[in-house]
């Protein structure tokens, strides 16, 4: 979580310091349906390596924006999932999700 | 500009290619108000390298999403602007500047 100190002052900068990289964007998409553990994200998110998963996970997770849950099973299952703050996220995704079809449209129509 | 081919099956993953980054969104908030030059960019941008605003604007630029004007000036002005498919994310950074200013109240009131 931000303290009031380091909040940017513009709105679009804020929301940009939480999610502005292209894996934490693709991480906010996974999670928005279901929750994940690591190993299926690692598979998903084509390229990542797993220093900047465990990164984008924690920064999240400190941002408040996922949680991780820990479930004692042998092995342990540790599980993450948007917070009710990365829930209210959603609306930006839509937005995204929204722009990338009708481009896809408009090439297949080039 | 992507060919069909270099498209990411997932319409979100196509949408952060192209803006995917903190400096694409920042210079996206920029342009969406009115044409910048580089050195306005720059200055505007706290924190940009040189090399990392050139190698976001060009691909920006590539992506068909911003246009790059010279006008013929002593020295040349040279000036960046959203181009109509860069426009069309309007939506997309509307949607980043309401989270970000619920999330700040939100913040302000604990």
């Amino acid at each position: 979580m931000l303290t009031k100190d380091e909040m940017p002052a513009c709105p679009v900068a804020t929301t940009v310091r939480m999610i502005g990289s292209k894996w934490k964007l693709l991480i906010m998409r996974n999670l928005l349906a279901r929750p994940w553990r690591f190993n299926e994200l690692k598979r998903d998110l084509e390229g990542i390596s797993q220093k900047v998963l465990t990164d984008s996970l924690r920064s999240m997770e400190d941002d408040g924006i996922i949680t991780r849950t820990v479930y004692p099973e042998v092995p342990p299952r540790v599980e993450y999932a948007l917070s009710e703050l990365g829930e209210s996220m959603r609306p930006i995704m839509n937005s995204m999700e929204a722009w990338g079809i009708s481009y896809k449209e408009r090439i297949a129509n080039t």
